[in-house]
């Protein structure tokens, strides 16, 4: 046990603490390291997945299967407490869909709907193109209206993924400032840092225009044609279609606790999917992630202290439907959550481990992280972000660990069709369940303490 | 001026010779070496191809204004009797398609019609795995019949692209051979050595059954599902149809020669691609090649002694009809084509020589290659190819020189809707642009011969 096992929440920040593993713990970690190397199994999880349920949407009818999935597979692992809690999810379906540059010479167009865009049969202007969000906001009416608004977006392929979140305000916020300006459509280059003709689809606010994104190549494509300052007019038909709300579900399992069962660790992930691909990437492997680390905890052959509990969480991609659900359910017991670990960026190995806690966070994570550096993992002391399914819980205080993984080559798979279990590497893969299930033990069989994070509402989402 | 320089086409090899380039070479190799340098035109060359016009299938419109942009881009150039000559190809349409697999789990399959294949408007059957053409021919008609065969194809990706050869087999016969047992439909795994979700189609041997290729991610898939034992059934729906043969054309300019004008260097590439990529690999960087090479001749500011033509063939994909016509036209004439040359590998940098030529041949060739070497380009004692649009003239005789270009990732895209101009460099497209024109012009400038093929028909083709 550290000196910090018994810290409050508001508890001072000790001047010197000791960063050992507990005693008992090294035979925890050999038990799950052994096992992770003697009979891996996040990659059968994945295959499982993403070959026999394939593409997830929420409201769809593989959705559903999903949960189904989700319930056999947990109870399979041999977790307790597995249920689902119902979840109401929009149900939009993309349809047939193609776009062409007409004039001034005549090109297919690779794009795709952005989600819940409205559909539109045959929609034929001019384009514009701008150069950002901040660009067409400072545009006029006159500029913009009657014509289709494209805006280039490109993203670098980082470690960290970090260039995404910047990139991706181009695909959420596009078609409201361009149908606010009187635009008749929206296209915007894909978030993706690949040069394949596949589109990337996302989330976007929503908009009274159809809106859509281009497949990299064929938006250089039309970057270059307008470059030559000759009018181009497109032609855009979206099948996209919005359907009555439907019923999905959060699915819950959970490695029963010991003597502190009632205090949870939370891992989290997603098994809704965009449309196009297999969503393996995003978040089939972060479902693998979790429910093999919840083996892994299980292969202990004793209790952590406190409980994990694993929950895949219902439609992550269309308006996080399922985490506002668990928080609107959960949200009265937030306090048990003693720390929440999401795995949601792809299937990269882990390289780096970060907290946002309390003042009394960082020692534990100190001594939590000794647990990793085995793999490989080492220490930031930037803050945790936490993940977006973890956002409403990190809101009401709940601190989070990142096992950050490496998404170099993340989004160049990312919401298109190439998103499928040929973009994983199953060493990485496992590395990364072993991670998350290291990362857990140590968190859980420990009454050391992250604290809350004193100021939430502060942290941006 | 070499001592080879006035060898008969059966004259014996001499023992000595030198190597040297022609005194006054050097001069044309620095004027084309500054030329590439300080203005290069292949990739407008290949933008302006692939922007306005785009894909060019033989027999479609987009074929007709490609002739119309060759036609326009030689005079543009400045070469000399620009003309087109007419020829007959087919008119195939892919029309619209789809695939998925139906049972035991639903997954759509990202497929596309081979060149030529009939269609369907919804054929479902099971589906059984032959791991190879050869394999194919051994089954029993009870096994296969009813049925749709499919075939997994690796290609790997080798710097000369020999891998492809073999490869192409399964996509060129499997179809034939499928129908002959009593198959229903043929699927082959792309030709490609990508990972992405775009199959590849291209040519394939006439055959009473629909053929598509899958995606290398989908064919996986359909292995993964099958390698479990379980039934599995496929829906395949091809739009493809034929239509009446249609008009199209190889266009021919020239850089004249002076004294020996009479007796021509060849520079070859071809005009038309397949439908789903704008043809920028295949061959719209051929055709970049040899008319940046054309251009960086001229721009020696005189005349070399022999003429090199550059021919854009019509309809390699589909049948070779371009190369057939010529050969056919110009069949007669064969003697006077003292060398042909041929870019049809992509946009990639050249970085080897070959040559396939008479008994007098390789010392010629060898003081070829020294106008090469400051290219980074080295000899192979392999024999040359020539490549598919010179198989006629080769047959009847022609000596080819193959200027192999680096095709490591051209099995990625060609074929596919990825072959796109983004696909290149360009800077390896400019080398290859002056190493088609440093090699013309030392063939050109010379009356030393490359011999005549001894025995043609012994070459594979």
């Amino acid at each position: 046990m550290t000196p910090l096992a018994c810290a409050h929440p508001d508890a001072t920040v000790p001047r010197t603490f000791e960063v050992e593993p507990r005693s008992t713990t090294p035979l925890a970690d050999e038990a799950m390291s052994e096992a992770a190397r003697s009979s891996p199994h996040a990659s059968s999880i994945l295959r499982s997945l993403t070959d026999e349920v394939g593409p997830r949407l929420a409201g769809s009818q593989a959705d559903k299967a999903a949960v189904a999935w989700a319930l056999r597979t947990m109870r399979d692992l041999g977790l307790a407490s597995v249920h689902p809690e119902p979840v109401v999810v929009p149900h939009w379906e993309r349809g047939a869909e193609s776009g062409a540059i007409i004039s001034p010479f005549s090109q297919r167009l690779a794009l795709t709907a952005l989600g819940g865009s409205i559909g539109t049969p045959g929609l034929e202007a001019e384009v514009v193109e701008v150069d950002s969000l901040l660009a067409l906001e400072r545009r006029r009416k006159t500029e913009i209206a009657g014509k289709i608004v494209f805006i280039p977006t490109k993203v670098r392929p980082l470690r960290d993924g970090s260039d995404y979140g910047r990139a991706v305000m181009n695909r959420s916020n596009g078609a409201a400032a361009a149908a606010k300006l009187g635009a008749v459509g929206y296209l915007v280059e894909s978030v993706g840092s690949d040069h394949t003709r596949l589109p990337h689809t996302g989330s976007m606010h929503p908009a009274e225009i159809p809106a859509a994104a281009l497949a990299v190549p064929d938006a250089e494509l039309l970057h270059r044609i307008l470059a030559t300052g000759k009018t181009v007019r497109l032609q855009v038909s979206l099948g996209a279609h919005a359907l009555p709300d439907a019923e999905s579900a959060n699915v819950i399992g959970e490695v029963r606790g010991g003597d502190l069962s009632n205090e949870l660790v939370l891992l989290a992930a997603h098994l809704d999917s965009w449309d196009l691909g297999t969503g393996a990437l995003d978040d089939g492997a972060g479902c693998a992630i979790v429910l093999e680390a919840a083996r892994l905890l299980a292969s202990v052959g004793r209790q952590p202290r406190r409980t994990v509990r694993v929950t895949l969480f219902a439609n992550e991609e269309h308006g996080l439907s399922g985490s506002h659900a668990y928080a609107k359910a959960h949200g009265d017991e937030v306090e048990r959550h003693v720390l929440g670990i999401e795995a949601d960026m792809g299937a990269g190995s882990v390289y780096r481990a970060r907290v946002l806690g309390g003042p009394g966070a960082r020692p534990t994570f100190m001594a939590l992280v000794n647990h990793l550096r085995p793999l490989g993992i080492t220490p930031s002391f930037d803050d945790a972000h936490g993940g977006a399914d973890l956002g409403d819980l990190r809101s009401l205080g709940m601190p989070v660990l990142d096992l950050s993984q490496d998404a170099t080559s993340y989004f160049d798979h990312h919401h298109s069709a190439n998103d499928t279990l040929d973009k994983v590497d199953p060493s990485a893969l496992e590395q990364a369940a072993l991670a998350f299930a290291l990362a857990a033990w140590a968190a859980a069989d420990d009454n050391a303490t992250f604290g809350r994070i004193p100021d939430p509402k502060r942290v941006p989402n």
